[in-house]
C-alpha cells in the first residue's frame, strides 16, 4: 500500500470514528456544531450564552418550552435582498410571462415599461404603480394554483446580479441557526414584510419553517364552489401589510405569544424588536449588518455606503440596537461562510 | 383471606398487570385506549378507520405527516354552547364589572337593559347592540391585560343553566379525540367563530392547542410604546369574522394549508368541512349532533325541537352531511361520556 494509499484510509476510518463519536456525545454538542458557519466571537457567543442559560432548569433566565418564541425577518435576515427584492423579481417575471394575455399593457404603464425592461419608469409611479403590479401577478388564481406558480417560478429563479438560484442565496448561518434553536424547544417563526404566500410554498423545505409559522403580508381571499371543489379566490385587494407596526400585529394575530427573540435586518423590524425585548424575562434581539461586499453587498451604517432603496439600516436604529443591547451582526466578522455550499 | 379480599387483590393485580401490559403494548394500543369515552359505534369505528388507514405508509390512503391537519370548531363541538355562548356570559359579566367606571350606562342602551337583568331588551337592538357590547368590554386595554381579564374570569365562570364551571362543560370524548390525533402526527387547531384572544388564554391546559394553534373571530390592535414597553392596544374596530365563509378563509390566512380533517356543529362550520373534504386526496368530516336532552342540550335536526338561536345545524346541513359522507354525531348514541370526570 502505497503512502498516499494509507493516509486516504486513515481519513477516510476518522471521518467514521468522528460520525459514531457525534451520535454518542449526545444533542448538546451536535447542536453546537450547528453554528458551523459562524466565527467565534462575540454574535456567536452571545446566541449560545442566550439559549444555555435560557434552556437551563437551574438558571435565573430559564424560559419555559412554550414561551420559546422566535421570530425571524426574511428579507435581508434570512436571504438576500439585493439588488432587489426577490419577490419584486418574481412579479417582473410574472408580468413578462403574462403579457401575451394582457395586449392593453403594451401601452399601459406601469405595465408597458417593466415589459421594455425600464424599471425605473416602471416604478416612477410610486405605491400606486407598485401596488397594481402585486395585483396584477398576485391576484386572479385560486391560492392553490398560486402555490403552484411560486413553486415553478422559484425552482429556476436567479439572482440577477450573482445569477446564483435565489434559494442557494439564503443565510447558512442563519439556517443553522434557526436549526440551532429549534434543537433547543424554540419554536421558530418567519415574519416578514413579503407575501405569506409567496414565503410558504419554499419555507418548509428550505428554512424547516412549517407554513402555519409563516407570518406576512397578504391580500383578501375569497371562498368559492368550483366544480363540486371548495377554493379560494385570491383578490386584488390589501389585507394586511406585515410590516413596521405591522409585525407585532401579525405576530399577536398569528402566534397570540410574546417572542422572547427577535431577529431583523432593517427598520421595518425596529417595532418586532422592540416588541420581543421589551417583555418581562430574558430576551434577545438581532440585526444582520450587511458588510460584506466581497461576499455578498454592502449598506446600511458603518459601511460608507449609502442605504439601498431596500432593506434601510439607519443610523437610528444602529443606535436604539447599541442602546437596547440588540446584537449587531457583522457579517464580514461573524459568519464564517454566507451562502450553502453548492453540492 | 375473605372471599372478597382475594378478589379484591385480585381486581388490583390485574389492574397492574394491565397497566404494565398497556405500556409493554406501545402506541397504537394505547392510543386506542384514548377513545375511552366513545360508544363502540359507526362514529368512532370511522375515526379509528381514517386514523389507520392515513398513517399506514402501506394504505393508499395514507397522509404524509407535514399534511396531516384536523380542524376544530370551538362553541358546540368541544364545548357547550348553552343556554349561550360562554364568550357571551363574559361580556355581559364585563358590563357589570365595568358599570361603577359608566355611569352613563345606567340610562344608555343596550347597557341599561343588561344591567337590570333584562337579556331579551339588551339584544332587541341587533348586531348594533351586540357589537356595542364586544366592543365596551373586549377592547380599550392592552392584549397582554385582556389575557390576564380572561384567565381571572374563567377561572371561577359557571354554566348559568347547570351552574356547572364552564371549563367542566368541554366534551370528554372530543378532547380524547384531539389527543388521539395528536398521538397519531395530527396537527390540532381549533377554527371558531369566537374570539381568537378569549381562547387563547386557556386552550393550551384545556385542549392541549397552543395559542398559535387557534384561529377565530378578532378586533384590531395597535402597537404602541408605553412607559418604555411595547405593547398592543385592542381596537374597538372589527379585524375578521372566523365564521361560515370566513373560515377557509381564516384557515388559509393562518395554517395556509387545506386541512384532511375537519369537525363542527352547525352551518357556521359547513364551508370548513367543503374547504376540507374537497381537496384531493383522502378527508374526514365530522358534526355533532346535540340530541342528548339528559346528559347535556337537545336541539337541531333529528332531535324533534327547534333550533337555538345559536349553533344552528339546520336540515340542509344535515343533508348536505349525508350526502357528502360527513360522520353526524349522536351525543346520546355514541358519546359514553359527555363531560369530564370531576375529580
Amino acid at each position: 500500500m502505497s503512502r498516499p494509499d494509507i493516509a486516504r484510509r486513515r481519513t477516510v476510518a476518522m471521518a467514521m470514528l468522528f460520525s459514531v463519536a457525534s451520535l454518542a456525545f449526545g444533542q448538546v454538542q451536535a447542536c453546537e456544531g450547528h453554528l458551523r458557519s459562524w466565527n467565534d466571537g462575540p454574535a456567536k457567543k452571545a446566541i449560545v450564552e442566550f439559549v444555555k442559560t435560557t434552556t437551563d432548569k437551574a438558571s435565573p433566565n430559564y424560559i419555559p418550552p412554550d414561551q420559546r418564541i422566535a421570530t425571524f425577518d426574511n428579507d435581508g435576515t434570512l436571504w438576500a435582498e439585493q439588488p432587489m427584492y426577490v419577490q419584486a423579481m418574481f412579479a417582473l417575471d410574472r408580468v413578462k410571462a403574462l403579457a401575451a394575455q394582457h395586449p392593453e399593457w403594451q401601452t399601459q404603464e406601469p405595465f408597458a415599461s417593466i415589459l421594455k425592461g425600464d424599471l425605473k419608469a416602471a416604478l416612477a409611479g410610486g405605491d400606486k404603480a407598485l401596488l397594481e403590479i402585486v395585483m396584477a401577478t398576485h391576484a386572479g388564481m385560486t391560492t392553490d394554483e398560486f402555490r403552484q406558480i411560486v413553486k415553478d417560478w422559484i425552482a429556476t429563479a436567479k439572482n440577477p446580479a450573482t445569477k446564483r438560484p435565489v434559494l442557494e442565496m439564503v443565510y447558512q448561518p442563519m439556517v443553522e441557526l434557526l436549526a440551532y434553536l429549534r434543537a433547543h424547544g424554540y419554536k421558530t417563526f418567519i415574519v416578514s414584510g413579503g407575501g405569506i404566500e409567496f414565503m410558504r410554498p419554499w419555507a418548509e423545505k428550505t428554512y424547516g419553517v412549517p407554513p402555519e409559522q409563516v407570518v406576512g403580508s397578504s391580500i383578501k381571499t375569497k371562498f368559492e364552489m368550483r366544480d363540486g371543489k371548495a377554493v379560494l379566490v385570491r383578490l386584488p385587494e390589501l389585507n394586511f401589510i406585515d410590516d413596521q407596526d405591522g409585525k407585532p400585529v401579525g405576530i399577536n394575530q398569528h402566534i397570540g405569544r410574546r417572542p422572547v427573540a427577535a431577529f431583523g435586518n432593517s427598520d421595518g423590524d425596529q417595532q418586532m424588536l422592540e416588541y420581543a425585548t421589551t417583555g418581562s424575562g430574558p430576551h434577545f434581539g438581532m440585526l444582520v449588518l450587511h458588510d460584506d461586499k466581497a461576499r455578498e453587498f454592502a449598506y446600511g451604517p458603518a459601511t460608507g455606503l449609502p442605504d439601498s432603496h431596500v432593506g434601510t439600516f439607519t443610523q437610528a436604529l444602529y443606535d436604539e440596537a447599541k442602546q437596547r443591547g440588540w446584537i449587531v451582526i457583522s457579517m464580514k466578522d461573524d459568519w464564517k461562510q454566507v451562502f450553502p455550499l453548492v453540492h
